[in-house]
């Protein structure tokens, strides 16, 4: 589907909620390719992976910023967001969803936990062209250089399309625009939370935990997303919800599976 | 990864709550083969995704069930059971995770709304064999046969092992075991929510929305899950984390992506 970057209907969503920095600095500069809709949580959702409301009513309310009108507050996840924005809040499929910008890397396993890229995979279920973006670090961010690099990538994909069920993951290294040295096409890299749990104790000395942990480089090929932005790439990533491990499927396929009954 | 099952230590987790029928069914099953320790959400947590805890702490209490202690219940996600059994609660690396029954499919697009599949996902992560499990309807379930279709699937895995960083999702349909045709490897179906909301409005006249739907299925292909299901066949679908889109990343390789710098 190509279309004309002019007029383009832009849905904006986040993981880090309505009123984060992110999300300003990257509606700011989609503005100049047309109409944003901003439909996001209204508080932080992070690590939520791709949950949605079932059991309990969304509620939405507008959210004013700088005493202006900024997009629509839902009390849930970005895959609520996404779905009560193409369902209810728009009257037009959007041409384009962009989700972000996310404060911290979503590269390698930190993919399957990221509300971010699970509002971009929401998006692209729904037939929407969906782009995830992510500034990689956790110190005071600087969002300008992602947020206009997301404008670019955006205004390129109106034109291009994207192929079917394929949506990109973006991760922009935290570093001078003069010291990016480059966009790469990267694949999923491979990373392990070595994780541990703080064991406290509360008041009434009943034990609780706290998740902690180090992120462990598995494989460090330069043609994965971890690695890209560790050598200050800007990673592009296709990934997709078809979770079948072609690999394996083929090798079981010679399992006598039957012999189980 | 070979073992003898007959001392196998087993963990158990699911999404449906440590007090659902179908994770008491799979554990009455499964001790049959070794020590079973369950890990379980203390509540329901269907369609949480990959959701983990990380701004709030964990808490666990112990769950009796009849009279005897059944397992942990967990003020989590299924991910986050997960987690907390392999890094703090039990002693030792189990030899394999089973997780569910859960009530309902978990077919299609609707493996990544799963948090079933995510506490498989999550075992699958940290390096232990794990399995899914799902018996295909909402209406009152008789989990029995599910049940003992999982024991002997985990004692073949425990046997045979899985590839690395691959993990096994069953979906078992609601029939008599006398109507199962047999036992299919499959891949992904492709389905799709035609999703809508209801709009309602509360006593104060303000509007909710709930979520909604009816699936539809895209692809009627034999080897698909969704389909094997329909037809009586019990269904294992290898699955994975490598969200890459490969031929996207063949065809986007050739994209000039340095051109938006």
């Amino acid at each position: 589907m190509k279309r004309k970057s002019r007029s383009a209907r832009i849905l904006v969503s986040n993981d880090d909620g309505i009123d984060a920095p992110g999300i300003y600095a990257l509606v700011h500069e989609l503005k100049k390719l047309g109409t944003v809709t901003v439909v996001a949580p209204d508080k932080q959702q992070s690590a939520v992976g791709h949950a949605i409301t079932m059991n309990y009513p969304l509620r939405v309310s507008k959210f004013v910023k700088n005493g202006k009108f900024f997009g629509y507050a839902v009390e849930g996840t970005p895959a609520d967001c996404v779905k009560l924005a193409a369902h209810t809040l728009l009257p037009k499929q959007p041409d384009i969803l962009v989700s972000g910008i996310n404060h911290g890397s979503n590269t390698a396993i930190n993919i399957i936990y990221s509300g971010t890229v699970s509002a971009a995979t929401e998006g692209t279920v729904l037939g929407i062209p969906s782009i995830a973006i992510s500034l990689t670090t956790y110190e005071k961010p600087d969002f300008r250089f992602a947020a206009k690099f997301a404008r670019k990538l955006a205004a390129f994909i109106l034109k291009k399309g994207l192929p079917e069920a394929t949506l990109l993951n973006v991760n922009v290294p935290p570093v001078k625009e003069k010291d990016i040295r480059g966009v790469r096409v990267t694949r999923q890299g491979k990373t392990r939370w070595g994780d541990t749990f703080d064991v406290r104790r509360d008041p009434t000395n009943k034990e609780y935990y706290w998740l902690t942990g180090k992120l462990e480089i598995v494989d460090y090929s330069e043609d994965t997303d971890q690695i890209a932005v560790m050598n200050n790439y800007i990673s592009v990533t296709p990934i997709h919800y078809d979770l079948t491990d072609y690999k394996s499927l083929k090798e079981m396929r010679k399992w006598d599976v039957d012999s189980l009954l």
